[in-house]
């Protein structure tokens, strides 16, 4: 057995991405987990918490864990076990996609241990499982994006129908992240189960306007499409200045701008790094106006996703 | 001033395709309405109906008159009046945009003995003023294919958002045409003004699954996203034998298949004219059957929309 370790970087990503609530997301190049991992003789997962943030280490409460067991399991695999050392950077909670950088990290990892058997799309359905113990609903718009890269649209989870969509290669991302708790819960139970038709309408108008921007790298498109009716009006409620801090990355040239995920993280799409650059600080700067601390990413659109370092 | 009559072609269109209700819709070769326009010294819009279906010929109640009307309202044009015939070949009421057809036909026609100032595109806002005369709303789902050709998709309605989406060449549709009236009215009141989120959810990302496939010339994801969660389930129960006829379609090796518009005629796609025509027949034969009356059409998508043949 060999026991060397490797070294996987999970990258941060951006989920609903305005007007398509549980089925697009986009993967960013920083903020990124490290991982540490490396096959062991005891039949065991053991987790080793390397950051500060406050992780359980038990394999069952925590999401690379759980992803990490849910492919053993498909693949039937007893043989070793497998160490974990986690450098964590991606703050929990902050709706760039957490636990989904987790889950991506230990499935690719145990992947490449155990021979690379399995396409990244093959492996969407595990790190789903280790999301759906982080969030308690399995889904796939952050740990789809985490996993390949890119955009991405999953068309269908029953069953699962993911669709990588090309995008311009100007498109960057400013991600404004203040530092206030929305909990998952909260944000999932402010949403409505019925929602009327006509905004529904406009919603898949806009889904099908902003794929269509991004096959034809028509940034006015994509700009024009990047509204949500249906979401954000509910959720912008749970984070303060969320108003303010949009008008200002409109006003400074952002294509769009709406919540990351389920929020508090806010994103913006941008026409090239120097505006994404000056959105961003201009969204810091709103919040900081309001005494909310936050910090600011600015990234282009990682076309790799979560890859094997060495 | 020239009073030499032109001819415009007008082509039947399908609306909705499936996921994409009141945002998609593309366009037929066949059936289309033939008009005669020409310009006449009195300022009147004059129509004449040479066809055996009932239509009425006073402007404002006719949808040629209102679409002609909008437009002229809009050039405040009064210099000359307009005398239409209609050699209606596309039967009202069967749901391949028939009355689209006509307010496509009276605006490109105007448009061409004024000059051709306007593009097509310009034109969709004073078709739409004919659909809503006849439908009761002024949806763009039929006049833009009309109009424009192709496969579009109306992104946002406020303001007017009309995307032309490519398509594979070997896209083709086959269309039945069930004797039986589905009235507009009771299409749309069968309609929940509420739907549930998740279906919502299912619905857009089938448009963006649409959109995708048809980019990407990928048959298969363009059949799996013809798929409508929301509107089938209830409009369906209008048509008789439905699920027969769509089960017919995709046994005898459619893509996809639903109903086109408000019904009662029903579409599917097809991958090359073989397939489509022994879909048609297989469509047909099952209407049959039931001892409904039918008749089918099978057409590539028309990239030209209306046009003024001499």
């Amino acid at each position: 057995m060999n026991t060397s370790p490797i070294r996987i970087f999970s990258p941060a990503t951006v989920a609903n991405v305005a007007c398509g609530f549980d089925v697009l997301g986009f993967c960013l190049n920083h903020p990124g987990d490290e991982i540490s991992m490396r096959l062991i003789p005891e039949t065991v997962i053991r987790i080793i918490n390397k950051t500060h943030f406050l992780i359980p280490t038990e394999p069952h409460k925590n999401t690379l864990g759980v992803s990490l067991q849910a492919f053993l399991n498909a693949l039937n695999y007893r043989e070793s076990g497998f160490e974990i050392i986690i450098e964590k950077k991606i703050m929990p909670g902050s709706g760039v996609g957490s636990s989904s950088a987790s889950a991506a990290a230990s499935v690719v990892g145990a992947n490449y241990l155990l021979g690379n058997k399995y396409s990244k799309a093959d492996l969407v359905q595990y790190a789903m499982q280790g999301e759906l113990a982080a969030s308690g609903a399995a889904h796939a718009d952050n740990v789809a994006p985490a996993l390949l890269g890119g955009f991405v649209l999953i068309r269908s989870y029953k069953p699962l129908d993911i669709v990588q969509i090309p995008y311009p290669a100007d498109l960057y991302a400013a991600v404004v992240h203040p530092q206030i708790e929305v909990r998952t819960e909260d944000a999932r139970r402010v949403l409505k189960k019925y929602v009327p038709l006509k905004d529904a309408i406009t919603q898949w108008g806009n889904v099908g306007g902003l794929i269509a921007g991004l096959y034809r790298g028509d940034y006015e498109l994509i700009g024009r499409s990047l509204e949500d009716v249906i979401v954000e009006p509910v959720r912008s409620l749970l984070i303060p200045s969320y108003k303010e801090v949009k008008k200002t990355a409109l006003e400074n040239g952002a294509l769009g701008c709406s919540i990351s995920g389920s929020g508090p993280s806010i994103f913006a799409l941008c026409r090239g790094k120097e505006v994404a650059e000056k959105v961003a600080h201009a969204m810091s700067q709103k919040f900081q106006e309001s005494e909310i601390e936050n910090c600011i990413y600015v990234s282009a659109i990682n076309p790799k996703g979560t890859i094997v370092l060495n």
